[in-house]
């Protein structure tokens, strides 16, 4: 801090009203701390909304210390008490359940999020990850082993990109069941966490094989579903498969609520249930059952009511947003032996690190790969996929589409959930043999470029 | 900012090595803006060091951002890239494997956290779970369907609490099976997350109960490992059961490196595996099988090298760190009674609230229940039981001990699982029909003030 200013002489002023104003002589050092304040109120502020733009959700447990800190400017909701100013919560007319209707939705969850401004995001969405399965065991006998090991494939994932997840294996509404039983889940969990920007929904037969990938969520910015599909394979073709239902990204809003009611309205619980199977059988020339299920009913409400959703609603082909399995595991053996050929020139590639270090080292492979050929998603490309996704194969029930074998579907699986695990288990120093292995082997140092 | 100070008249001052130093006549704002630029720098200092303190993990994803962010003083650490210097990882005789020996680990702990200063804690410890199961399915035909729901159960604790969970279905030592898998799953977690102040083992097949309660930490500053046990049981009875292996709470330093390296040596992977299956049943009159497993081996470190391991060792049994279900499966229902009768009291209890909201409702619960007689842990009393632990039931192989029928286990673990479940449904609006059913039914406003 600089001295040597001189103390000011004393000055008076004439205001507009008449008042004098006297600028007292204050001793200098006095004015040098109301600067140097002025310096750390700014500093703190600025740095505030910079480092929330940037953070991810900071929950601070008050317990860690033995005195209350009461909230101010500088310190954002440092506890996670609740705050007794009312939210959409104390209102009787707001229900977790599918049936009940809400509005306003967008309000209130702002209304929530400005009472806990810890969770206000500035700029980072935060995603949920819901998934589930049948309260009962599996028909199929390894049916629950799979769903299993499907459940830790999606821990890890979650755990490595800190992304929340629920399982939920109750049937909300008694007669939304087998495929319609998400949409009663999505609606609670979206009540539940009101800090949630997106709901994930991915089939419980899914898999991430791409551990490091993250989703593009600014590319999603103008819409409020995102799922696999084909725009040409909707609108021209009128299939029920143009698009896949079993993974998709909905945004907690308004819109999703209301677009949820109407596709729930398509399913059991509604009294045109009968009447929807028919309408959708005589729709898609290519669907097999009569029964109304989510998927054709989600097609056919792109077909005939575009306007109404469709500007909201992202048909994503570009990478495997969900993939679908028989093209992806012949190929995942091809995949492993070209990554590795990549970290084999590129020592920083190799280098151990924490898991918790994962993202720096999935860009860097990433700006790597960026340069290799064939490095692209799809059939015809190495890039790991994101998703693969066991369709047709129903691990619990075990009544796989009979176009596939029981044994294909079991040796795919392994092979994918292998691969992923492989992703995971090199943070702690370990591999599977082989695809087919349960089996693993310590790492050597460096790997992979020792044999 | 003040204005108004005069400009400083020149005056020059000598200095001991004679050279002269003008004190030039900057312009007050400069000299104001210095002062300004001082307190700055400082806030930012102490709100660093404050929030550290305070904060959990802020991991920071740089894709948020298009430019890249260099690091300085005010901003800790916010990129999660792996900074360039050396750490324990690039040293090729760190192994993540139970065999090899590690040294230095508190060292090469703190010089990671160094480098990574987003995860130094101040103050705040992390906790990563580590449990699993084998890789194969299991015999008994419901028994991956129970791990599945104690999985479940698992997860939703964690989520709840911010700890992450590893989840692992390798067997990471050929011949470290059974309950002797965990040391080498431990050991591995260990280095992949020095992050990590405690890793939390968790059998299988044992259960939260008490989706509030959180580890009282700061109770085992001076230990590195807690168990469920009894001084007396250990010491005077010498029994095999005086303590429970099956949930263990271990700190993430050399000691304990070193004591699981002495507690794995008496496991399968030694030459001298059946010589200590003998001293232990030498030593413990109520073990009844041969082999040495790895809670005798604990119970037997514990009486023959206290000396050296004891004081470290922390046998809780004020609370159920780890319960014995069958003295607790059947108390379920009279606790959901009373915690209700307590809630009906309290409007501020049966508010609604976002599951992330939940740590404010837990302590406000807590408090109220302390006033309360008989809300005390432990078989007399009936607040909630932290850990149910299905020791004997062996869900996966189905072997169960012979003085439980499959039936009592069976139910049982349906009581607790239900009754876990209800306190994560409730903030999904739902609760379970019965502890016996799986259909749920959606909570009246104001629950449980309403029938």
């Amino acid at each position: 801090m600089m001295s040597g200013t001189e103390p000011s002489s004393p000055s008076s002023a004439r205001t507009s009203k008449g008042l004098m104003t006297r600028r007292s002589s204050k001793p200098s050092l006095f004015s040098d701390g109301l600067v140097f304040a002025g310096g750390a109120g700014v500093a703190l502020l600025v740095f505030w909304v910079v480092s929330s733009f940037f953070s991810r959700v900071t929950v601070v447990d008050p317990s860690a210390f033995p005195f209350s800190v009461s909230s101010s400017a500088a310190f954002p909701d440092l506890h996670d008490r609740d705050p007794p100013g009312a939210t959409f919560y104390d209102d009787p007319s707001v229900s977790y359940t599918i049936d009940r209707s809400l509005t306003h939705w967008d309000a209130k969850r702002r209304d929530w999020i400005r009472l806990h401004p810890a969770f206000g995001g500035y700029g980072r969405e935060r995603v949920l990850m819901v998934t589930g399965s049948q309260p009962g065991p599996c028909r199929n006998p390894v049916g629950d082993h799979l769903l299993l090991r499907f459940f830790k494939n999606k821990v890890d994932y979650c755990r490595r990109h800190g992304i929340e997840l629920f399982y939920n294996n109750a049937l909300l509404h008694p007669v939304m069941n087998t495929f319609w039983a998400k949409l009663p889940m999505v609606r609670a969990a979206m009540l539940a966490h009101p800090e949630a920007d997106w709901v994930w929904w991915v089939d419980s037969d899914a898999a991430f094989t791409d551990m490091d990938f993250e989703l593009p969520l600014d590319r999603y910015r103008d819409h409020n579903l995102v799922v696999h599909g084909w725009p040409h394979l909707v609108y021209e073709t009128r299939s029920w498969v143009s698009l896949n239902a079993g993974v998709f990204l909905i945004r907690n809003c308004q819109w999703s609520l209301d677009f949820m009611a109407v596709w729930a309205a398509m399913g059991p619980m509604s009294p045109d249930y009968y009447r929807w199977g028919q309408l959708q059988k005589a729709e898609f020339k290519d669907k097999v059952f009569n029964e109304s299920d989510d998927q054709s009913a989600l097609v056919y409400l792109l077909l005939k009511h575009k306007d109404r959703w469709g500007d909201k609603i992202f048909l994503e082909s570009d990478y495997y947003f969900e993939g679908y399995w028989l093209e992806i595991v012949g190929r995942l053996e091809n995949m492993t032996a070209k990554y590795a050929a990549v970290e084999r020139q590129v020592q920083g590639l190799r280098r151990r690190h924490a898991e918790v270090a994962n993202g720096a080292y999935g860009r860097l492979r990433d700006g790597h790969l960026s340069g290799e050929d064939g490095a692209v998603s799809g059939p015809n490309g190495w890039r790991r996929p994101f998703v693969t996704h066991f369709t047709g194969c129903q691990p619990c029930s075990g009544d796989h589409n009979k176009m596939y074998s029981g044994e294909s579907c079991w040796e795919g699986m392994q092979r994918a959930l292998h691969f992923a695990d492989d992703q995971v288990l090199r943070d702690y120093g370990f591999r599977h043999a082989d695809l087919l292995s349960g089996d693993v082997q310590p790492l050597p140092f460096d790997y992979p470029s020792t044999a």
